[in-house]
């Protein structure tokens, strides 16, 4: 045969978990998007459609919705953790796991107004604080993970994307190259806008190291993200990227290296200057494509480079 | 000629503007998508393709880009109002322009977190609270507005879209009618789930009446419309909405009709019986398509109902 | 009680259907997504949450799938009517039903190549012509229809979206209003595109007259609108529109009414002078946003106008 | 300095370039989305923000244009190549470039209906074929390509994505592992559905070989995908997977390696029963998520795998 199967995995993706726990009165929610990628000894399907090795994409969906219930959801990675683990040690002919979770964000609702001081309806509910079991989505950065096992190894890569940011000044660009199809006009004073998609991966690998606290983690790193592109002033965004990425690696023990796909959400200063109209930095055409994307890694000294170039979209 | 022409407007859709305006170190961004159509006697264009009458939609873009400058933008309702006057005013042809303006929301970096007690890195700027021009977009509703305008009158909707909101008890669905396609069962305690769809009217319509304060209308609207939706023990959706738009009605006297679209985005309970597990309403399947969709206007007594069936995506 | 209910409906939206029918080896595929409105005595619903008159979503849903198998799918209008029918007559507080569809279509796999006559791989399959059950989703347009039914009038609006054109020349622009803000040049030679969006209303009603054959009627009227789109020697785009508008009517007696959403989809010349190259309308930028957007309705003389101003997405 | 750089890259994604190329009355259209991606010596930028061997993206952007013009668009792969190869030779630190391009087909207009026999309007132009610069976007498959040039080797990886196939018969799926979380029902009769994404890499590395003709053997490889999944009695995605891709390769001597992303479209049967219907493999659910996701990659023997594991969007 001149044909021979390369890399292959299989598996439910996008199984949408929503998981209510009650203490008393009180709920919370947690609220997922959940794929699941199996590798392993996969020879016969493809060549002769024989699915004895073969576990459903069904049965991958039901076992996410039953582990729900039987162990919970106590943060994404964790429970990436234990079905990744599920799927390699129980079934002979699967090598290797990979999950990828998405988690939306819900706030109580009575949280988004703080305690009530309006005039015009007095509330018990909003007297005593947040609702508590009524949620609003907060819509800002989707929060990801991916965990693969391969039996003995684990890998944790989480990180957020869709986290729109901008800074109305403190951003340069010049003295770039210019060739002959250069046009661009040098910038003093620009709007720096980007939608950050960052992935980092943690050194923690399953063996005797303690479990970093997934969710305190989660939200440290993306506080710093956001602070080193609020602090940063910029000469390029890569130079930002750089701040963002050596930030993180710099206060989280528990990285070892990210990466952060930025395009380049470009805000273009409107020429005013037909209509008799200065423009000093005041009214702007926020453009939608081409746009630049600027792609980078940052390591912590000595770490082995393993996030793909590619960040995907689940 | 056995054919005529009908209704008929034009005009540019979807200019982005981002307003910046200084005031000293501090910055405030206004971030407006707005579409200009206009109507008026407009036959020829249409007949013979003279544009005598066309006021190029590129020039609306281009005013709408000007008057960001020289008004700048106090509010979406109040931009849009500058934009369809001047349309009105300033073209003999144009009989009557509608604005419409979606507003995406940012909030300061450093507001995102709160005042920082975290001890991993201190920071000068957090601990002087939110960053000065440094933004991250909110990404919960967006807002909406719609200003027609014929010279005489105003009509000013209002609104929001994208609003998703949960309570995970304190909802039923019993009682209904059962014919021989129907095999749901009852329900005595479900999830209710729904992506807010609003368009609310004011009463305003530009005589001597004071102008309400639109900023402040908005944020109490929409707040009646979560407390509504959180503090209604639901029978069903159609309850929980004329619930939220009754409480606006009563609460806001500047409005005297709101209109809902409110997609049930169903959470069903997964049936863990097979696998020997019972699911106390614990564990939801989040479903995407079908959705039930109910959609209803209340109104003020006596007031006249003006939005239309069917709310639209701008 | 100083709020009131105006105008309602429910129902289940974007129920996906699929329908073979089997001739022999021979498959037909139907695939459409229904979306069921029903508007009639419900004010209990509403004010107190008594699900007496509310025949559920769910329902809704089960019935357009027994139907699909009790009747088939002759077509989407005539599914559409059968469906209305049924809701208005078999539930008594519901007064007028609404059905909408989406058509996607479908080709048979060897009918995309036509005969194979290439050398590399003969194919007994292609050699007899079209795939008898295999398929590949044509992509183009979406067909769209929406039936209203009280219980005596029929109104029946089909049409279709996302059906993307353009001229590469034969068009100009020019003659048209300047104001202070006008900025755009005259074009004597421009690239017409857009994205065709239309809806048209048959004078059919119910009474004694034969039905369309709406498949028929479907076909040639899409053929009526490419063909005035590419024979129209274009001095602006609601001219164009016009034409296909007239075109549509004048050919077509079984109907009364068409309207148009058509977005200018901007191709702007890009200017090669900085890098001393000459763009003789052969280089275009194809832009996203903003965009010229022109709606009109083209009647048949003497005929009521009854398609609303906005064009729905569903 | 305790962290370093990883692997970084930047340009222009997105830039949508529409030529035209006039033969006589006759035109010809080339519609790309180009994303330009360069990697090189760009720690400084990184590190320090200086700009000193960064080229802009908005330069980028401008050579796209400024190429399509110089050297016209004979086929994107070709596009690619020469634009890898200008930012590579021109730019001292520019090592590497990547170029990726959607292509979008478009349709003559009177090529879509074929010579015109109806009898309600003989038309000119209909009669005398296909128009000459009147075109309607076909909306099937979308052709990719990726270009990669280091100075010294190509790497070509095109493909197609968004091409929506059904097998309404000749499907089956049985034989499957059970465990404790399994419930799917074997089947022996099912509907098989995709959305075909592939990614083939070309055996030319620009050596002394002859460059493949890119335009036919694209079209030759889509046949191959489609009468393949045409043909294949189905006993599983995968082995459906390995019967196209091992087609192509078997039938392409100029592609070493294809991989494939297959998102399983699940149709399913709908329970009628409880109507009193049977449902004889007449009526489906055409569900959105979650789904089945089959990827693998085929390869010639003794070629070296080098399609990375998750195809990428753009």
């Amino acid at each position: 045969m001149p044909t021979m199967l390369g890399q292959n995995q299989y598996g439910k993706a996008e199984t949408r978990v929503v998981r209510i726990t009650r203490d008393g009165r009180t709920h919370h929610i947690k609220d997922l998007n959940v794929s699941v990628a199996l590798q392993g000894d996969m020879a016969d399907v493809h060549y002769s459609g024989s699915n004895a090795h073969v576990l459903p994409t069904d049965t991958t969906k039901n076992t996410v919705y039953a582990f729900a219930k039987e162990h919970g959801i106590e943060s994404a990675e964790q429970f990436g953790m234990r079905l990744a683990r599920h799927f390699v040690t129980s079934q002979e002919p699967i090598h290797q796991a990979r999950i990828r979770i998405e988690e939306y964000a819900w706030d109580r609702i009575a949280a988004v107004d703080g305690p009530s001081h309006e005039a015009d309806r007095p509330s018990r509910e909003a007297a005593s604080g947040a609702s508590a079991h009524s949620f609003v989505r907060t819509g800002q950065e989707t929060r990801v993970t991916q965990i693969t096992f391969d039996g003995e190894t684990w890998e944790v890569m989480s990180g957020l994307k869709d986290l729109t940011v901008m800074n109305s000044t403190d951003s340069e660009f010049w003295g770039f190259v210019k060739d002959k199809y250069t046009t661009l006009r040098e910038a003093y004073d620009r709007i720096l806008a980007t939608e950050v998609s960052a992935r980092w991966r943690y050194h923690w690998s399953g063996d005797d190291e303690p479990m970093p606290d997934w969710d305190d983690s989660y939200d440290r790193t993306k506080r710093h993200i956001l602070r080193a592109f609020a602090e940063t002033y910029s000469l390029s965004l890569q130079q930002t990227l750089y701040q963002m990425g050596s930030r993180v690696i710099e206060n989280r023990g528990e990285i070892d290296e990210i990466r952060f796909s930025l395009p380049n959400k470009h805000h273009f200063l409107v020429d005013l200057a037909p209509f008799g109209l200065k423009n000093d930095n005041e009214v702007y055409f926020a453009a939608d494509r081409p746009y630049g994307l600027i792609e980078a890694t940052v390591l912590r000294d000595g770490a082995e480079p393993r996030i793909p170039l590619d960040l995907t979209r689940l």
